[in-house]
């Protein structure tokens, strides 16, 4: 058991998935005592071992805590575990990711149960967890007082980003990048694919790729520029006419390569679309408006 | 004029609209003495008076120099720039971008007409020329020891970056830099339109993607081992199938915050064919397969 347990904000956490395991082992690790509940109890008994109260049910979890949190498979398995407890005057922290909408839903949800609500968007993976050179950190949205009651048992497993009072900002942010990434991954395996087929490593683009990209991440900053702004040709190197003038040797370098274009072609045409509608002159900035209708 | 400009390489340098006249200028600035052509003269007439020598033709700027550099709109105007002119003994270096074919195949016509041929791939915007610090380079291939001869003069206004023997593979790995570029921005441009509706700046939103896209890009490290391998299980913290199960709720939430998908769906609709096909304990590298046929 670790020393000055006693001085710590006691929580209990409700799912011991990879996820939940990895927060109540840091939660542990930082002296906070941890009452545990897993749906399937055996989960429960191991971190018991490891200085952690298993109770018998979520009820009874819920019942010797006043910050509770939640980190399940998904959003209804929130309402399904907390389904017979009593949330009245609860600080319930809910980690399972979801939509905006379910965050909202849920915490409209655990207000009519009496219970105050943060929702949480983790942006790490378990090994990540209590590991703070690792740079894994959850996004939370809710009343700002109440994150600022708990941000420091908040923050014992990973870093912290409070974005806004909107229970589904942190939802929204968590997708958001997420979103992001899978663009990214979406261009990076193009781009193997390309070399697939010539004698060349995939090991010797792979520094090559993850510079470029590296270099080109904060392009962001004056995307967000021009949104806020709404002049979407201030500070622009590439036109939009250049770079649609580009869009062939791409088209036609897959198709050497043998290579379907498929995640390249829905980018392009909305480059064409507006192009087509707007000023050549602009930078790439217009797509995002082509795509929120 | 610079100072030691007999003890450098000189060279000729064939169009002059922003890459060519920012390179011309480069060379200039390390001390090269450089003839310049342009199709349309204006251009060249304004180097002339920053120290360059403005050559009536293409014909006479060749004849000149044994280092020939063109940095022309595409393939086809280098052919046409360079109809007249007589290559025999010249060492051509083709900063036109291209693909792979255009480059195979401009490296055949050289060699029909007695030059040596070195294509490459500008990973740069005017702005970088001659800025070291602004990590811009350039890829080339071909014969290596042709690329040693010029290493130095060719580094004068960018880095440079050798990637083989095949005349094609500056292009290839040019195109697939950018690709993999246009991938990034597509997710960006999804990320952004999520919020677009939301009382949330985009600049606050900028650097957590920028950090998150920044914090990824060395992924790609771990799918080259796996391409190479031909083990896609290794190392994978979230397998294909967690992700495709995850996927909903980027569907959901594009919807929500009325945002087409059509950025994401191509790339989620093919880790679907990979898990029913494969291993869901996969990470996603297998999606290259499904590219590359
Ligand atoms: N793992 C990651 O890399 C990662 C990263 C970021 C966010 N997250 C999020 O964190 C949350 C948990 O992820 P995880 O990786 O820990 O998932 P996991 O390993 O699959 O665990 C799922 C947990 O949910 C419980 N559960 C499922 N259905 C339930 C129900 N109807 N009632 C009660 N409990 C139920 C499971 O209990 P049993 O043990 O009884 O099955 C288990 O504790 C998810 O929302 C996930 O999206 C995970
Ligand atoms: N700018 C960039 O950010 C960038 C980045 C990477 C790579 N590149 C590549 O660098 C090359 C040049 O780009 P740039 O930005 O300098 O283009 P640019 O400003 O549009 O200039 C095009 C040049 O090509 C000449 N040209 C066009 N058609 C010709 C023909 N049929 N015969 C002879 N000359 C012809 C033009 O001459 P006139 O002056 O007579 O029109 C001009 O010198 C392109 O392949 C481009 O893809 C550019």
């Amino acid at each position: 058991m670790t020393a000055n347990t006693d001085e710590k904000t006691p929580l209990a956490l409700l799912g011991l998935g990879a996820m939940g395991t990895a927060l109540a082992r840091a939660w542990l690790a930082a002296g906070h005592p941890v009452t545990v509940w897993n749906r399937t109890p055996s989960r429960a008994a191991a971190l018991a071992a490891e200085g952690a109260r298993a109770a018998e049910s979520a009820a009874a979890a819920v019942e010797a805590n006043t910050l509770v949190v939640t980190c399940l498979l998904d959003d209804a398995s929130v309402e399904e575990a907390l389904a017979g407890a009593d949330l009245d005057g609860k600080d319930l922290v809910n980690l399972t990711t979801g939509t905006p909408g379910q965050a909202r839903g849920r915490a409209a949800w655990a207000h009519g149960r009496g219970a105050r609500y943060l929702d949480g968007g983790i942006m790490a993976v378990p090994p990540m967890v209590g590991v703070p050179e690792a740079g894994g950190y959850v996004f939370y949205s809710g009343p700002r007082d109440l994150f600022e009651r708990h941000r420091e048992v908040l923050g014992a497993p990973l870093g912290t980003e409070y974005v806004g009072e909107d229970a589904g900002f942190a939802a929204l942010h968590d997708v958001a990048l997420l979103s992001a990434m899978y663009g990214m991954f979406a261009g990076a395996a193009h781009a193997f694919a390309l070399i697939r087929k010539e004698d060349i490593d995939p090991a010797s683009l792979a520094p090559l790729l993850a510079g470029w990209l590296t270099a080109l991440a904060p392009s962001v900053h004056q995307t967000a520029e021009q949104l806020r702004s709404g002049d979407y040709t201030k500070g622009v190197v590439s036109t939009l006419a250049m770079q649609v003038a580009g869009t062939p040797t791409f088209l036609d370098t897959a198709e050497q390569q043998g290579v379907s274009p498929e995640l390249l072609t829905p980018y392009f045409a909305l480059m064409r679309r507006r192009l087509a509608e707007g000023d050549g002159k602009e930078d790439l900035t217009g797509v995002v408006d082509l795509l929120a209708r």
